[in-house]
């Protein structure tokens, strides 16, 4: 099945599309994952955010293992129809797999040469219980 | 030049990482494009988003002749330091060269086999004079 919708997006050399996922109620942007044909479709379908995993080359369930969840309430693609966004859920309050409420954790400080990135956000849950990102 | 914090970033096999834009203000997630080390290097030093263009090869910076400016107050990257989010102030409210608000202006609606892209968000400005996005 190729729907049109799904062939409306200009997937990238791969068969990948970058997906933000922003957080419905705080409107923080919670992290950047892939997706596939098949993995948007089964986020259409299932109404949990879902990935492909460029590293182990699987669909990724987002916490399949871990429990955290993006349930999606709405996709977006841009004009140029290479990138989604996905409004979500966050059921658990944790989206990063190092157990933060976000993967943009990192924020660029300083000035001049003595600029680097600090880590801005506490650690909710063990890292090592977080399987699934 | 090659600092630390530009070297931390996971760039891609063809130099570039996604950059998320997000209004500061609204907390619309606005656009996502490239950048290289050079575009981001660029941004930082003159505090105004500038990307690099996969189809024309060039730097550019967002607003050169459009006038549609992203002022960035804040730039982080998140765990696996593959995604830049910028927080911006869009200076002109408009940040797509189609003449929206934002790029994000196509909604997934419908169920089953009549789900289509729906258009949401008006046109500020003539798409005809915005050159650069």
């Amino acid at each position: 099945m190729r729907p049109a919708w799904i062939d409306a997006i200009a997937w990238n050399a791969d068969g990948l599309v970058p997906a933000v996922a922003q957080d419905a109620a705080s409107g923080e942007v919670l992290m950047l994952a892939w997706m596939n044909r098949e993995a948007l479709a089964l986020t259409v379908e299932s109404g949990q955010a879902t990935y492909w995993s460029r590293s182990r080359k699987v669909l990724w369930k987002k916490g399949e293992t871990s429990g955290h969840v993006l349930r999606v309430l709405e996709i977006r693609i841009d004009c140029d129809a290479d990138a989604v966004l996905l409004r979500v859920e966050s059921t658990a309050g944790i989206a990063c797999h190092t157990g933060r409420r976000r993967c943009f954790f990192n924020r660029l400080e300083g000035e001049g040469g003595e600029r680097c990135w600090v880590a801005t956000e506490p650690v909710l849950a063990d890292p090592g219980r977080v399987r699934d990102g």
